[in-house]
């Protein structure tokens, strides 16, 4: 067993984590129930802040809060001293509801609507990071209606093919993202934002897609990056003053992963920019980062209650949990792999290969396929499946009017709610029954 | 354009559904918005209906709420006559929520919750159909607390292999779904219920998939039924009451699927049926069905804000809608296709391939690729995405914490809400910062 910091097996057989005896958790809190482990989130974050810190005096982190947004997590990552970096008016709207500094706030987004660039513009917010022409005019009109300006980023995209998911593949030529470098489609963008009385050119952006574990994309990125800016100063005469290098630093789900340390990667930028900056004789940028499954990701785990095994005679042994892909779609949609335990029998041999079925009439709702697992395993065990953290909670759905489970933080042997367990009642809070129909 | 019943265009060259112009509905509720026609809805039970009384006098349309399970649907349904299949509590709480009859009610899932079982043995439902050995402990386990009894019907797994999506073949061996009919356990299943205080044996059930346009399979699934209920005569003295044949009757999502009328299906389950009983002197059971999508699919249309164009030359046009994944994942999960109109151009040529993206962040966020869309579509335009009603907004999400749309019933020129838009504080109102965060 190859468990994660801050997990531990204790005297019951049960999987603790930081401190907190997950069968007790899932008693008290109830199933499925995800798991934060707060002491591994913050270590997370300060070990990404003091890689920047050592190679970039002025370095940000913005944690990319797709990968988990909740107001609880929120606050631990900017008391950490992060930035927030978000995709959506819902994601914009928690974090200044917990009173984050919007000058420590940007907004991303391919396809943002007016009502979140509004709010973004009204808000103050760091930066907008543009992804369209059409964006761009709706600034200039935002902006206009509410005599306010704007520091504007450039999302870049400028042909770069990584090993990883096609649907997580976001800085090649044929993709929804960014604006195309070699077309001259990121240019022009630059001269529409250093023309415009509103928007102020401020950086640049690219995110090169997911789950990334070598380092070398990483230095190709910054050439395209030292590249156009130069070609901005050169044509416009203008600096740019930021690089911001996205995320995409993969994290363990399985021991086929093998994750570096985040300082690998952050090294190579710097090693690359220095040299690049010096040759082309540009001043040493900004430098940010957009960590977020790299963050949140391993810290989380999903506690399930088995109902049932269910035996296919020399074909498969199905473990019928009490979730689903309703609080876990990954494994459907992306066909990912998860390492699981059975969270009460810690110390009970793994040895009997079983795949776990989530409870939604769907024969793709699976959680994982042949992981092993105690023979013993049956109804009322509690399984874990680890590595939740990111884009489990925050893709949740109510498939077949499941609830979303809760999220509770763990640190040192103390638990405390974070997002409440969905009651039936909110699941049909907004449905409305028309008066004829009653 | 192929449209369905009940849309036309009118002078404007808007896209009208059931008398109601869609733009202007898109003004009125905002977008994205589900559109429900109400009229075609009930045309589609009255179909069943017409179809299964003429073949079977009392024959049973459970409507599968997991297609589209909200308040006003189920009252709609309801009061066309048809029962309700539920998949979980939160189905089951929705339809008890609005009055709807427990003996109209079914409950499905292969794994069921102690609560939701308490929920449909202390509501007395119609039946329980269950799908493994710890489920009936469970029921019995419940009942005996109660003090109440059950109907149970056995959902069987008899390997029938359909054209479909692997995700959606729901009768195969090797599938979380049934008691296996060849390995035996189906028929210890009926003997564990004859034998139990609390449950009575009441039927068999099989769904053999989705989106099933051959109706042959059915045919095939008759005679398991048939050779499975004999099998439990002659073992064990009782007489199976009823077959719940299931849905997976396809629907068009584009002019590649060419549905057959439903009375199609039914026709040859009636005859295979009445064959086969005949064959080896079986009374003629009660028949039943659950049809879910091919009630509720083409009724449903999503209308989008366009956002933005981006034209990558030599390679792809994408449009950025203010939808996505959150509201429509199938695209993503199962690479479904759908048909695409610009609503508020419906008479000008529709001639240049676009790929209607979402605004979710990650390039698999995609509606559609390569969707014939008139030359001049741009920002503000209204995209009609056909064939929505199943599967969407039961599936939706917060992913980037995006709302959940509204969803709207048009029924001859008139339109009423049926699902508020999620709000942010909605959205956000289970989290919890716990004090030591504050």
């Amino acid at each position: 067993m190859n468990l994660h910091y801050g997990m531990k097996i204790n005297e019951d057989g049960h999987l603790v984590i930081s401190g907190c005896d997950t069968v007790e958790l899932a008693r008290q809190y109830g199933t499925p129930l995800y798991v934060i482990d707060e002491d591994y989130l913050r270590q997370n974050c300060k070990k990404f802040k003091e890689a920047m810190n050592k190679y970039f005096p002025n370095g940000r982190v913005m944690y990319a809060s797709k990968a988990l947004n909740t107001k609880a997590i929120l606050k631990i990552v900017n008391s950490e001293g992060l930035g927030i970096d978000t995709v959506s008016g819902g994601e914009l709207y928690t974090a200044l509801s917990v009173g984050i500094d919007p000058k420590k706030i940007e907004l991303h987004g391919n396809s943002k609507t007016k009502e979140e660039i509004k709010m973004a513009v009204e808000n103050g917010i760091y930066c907008i990071i543009a992804d369209g022409f059409d964006e761009l005019a709706l600034i200039d009109e935002v902006c206009e209606e509410l005599n306010k300006s704007i520091d504007v980023s450039i999302r870049l995209r400028p042909n770069i093919d990584v090993h990883a998911h096609h649907a997580v593949q976001t800085a090649k030529m044929d993709c929804k993202f960014g604006f195309g470098v070699i077309d001259g489609q990121a240019i022009k963008a630059a001269e529409i934002i250093n023309n415009s009385k509103w928007m102020s050119l401020h950086g640049i952006h690219c995110h090169i897609g997911s789950q990334i574990f070598n380092e070398e994309p990483f230095s190709e990125l910054c050439r395209h990056f030292v590249d156009f800016a130069c070609e901005v100063r050169e044509k416009l005469g203008v600096e740019i003053k930021e690089f911001n290098c996205g995320g995409g630093y993969g994290v363990r789900y399985t021991d086929a992963d093998e994750p570096k340390p985040f300082e690998v990667f952050i090294k190579l930028i710097s090693q690359s920019l220095t040299l690049l900056c010096k040759e082309r004789n540009f001043p040493m940028p900004l430098v940010s980062i957009e960590p977020g499954r790299s963050i949140v990701g391993e810290t989380g785990t999903t506690l399930y209650t088995v109902n049932g095994i269910k035996e296919i005679t020399d074909i498969r042994t199905y473990c019928m949990c009490d979730g689903g892909m309703f609080d876990n779609i990954r494994t459907a949609l992306y066909e990912a792999k998860y390492t699981a335990y059975c969270a009460s029998k810690m110390n009970e041999k793994h040895e009997k290969l079983v795949s776990i079925a989530g409870k939604c009439c769907e024969s793709g709702d699976m959680i994982t396929w042949d992981t092993p697992m105690p023979k013993s395993l049956k109804r009322k065990d509690i399984l874990a499946v680890l590595t939740t953290g990111a884009y489990n909670y925050s893709m949740a759905s109510n498939y077949n009017r499941n609830s979303v489970p809760a999220l509770v933080l763990v640190n040192k042997g103390k638990s405390s709610l974070a997002v409440k367990r969905q009651s039936y009642e909110y699941i049909s809070m907004n449905d409305v029954v028309p008066e004829y129909l009653k």
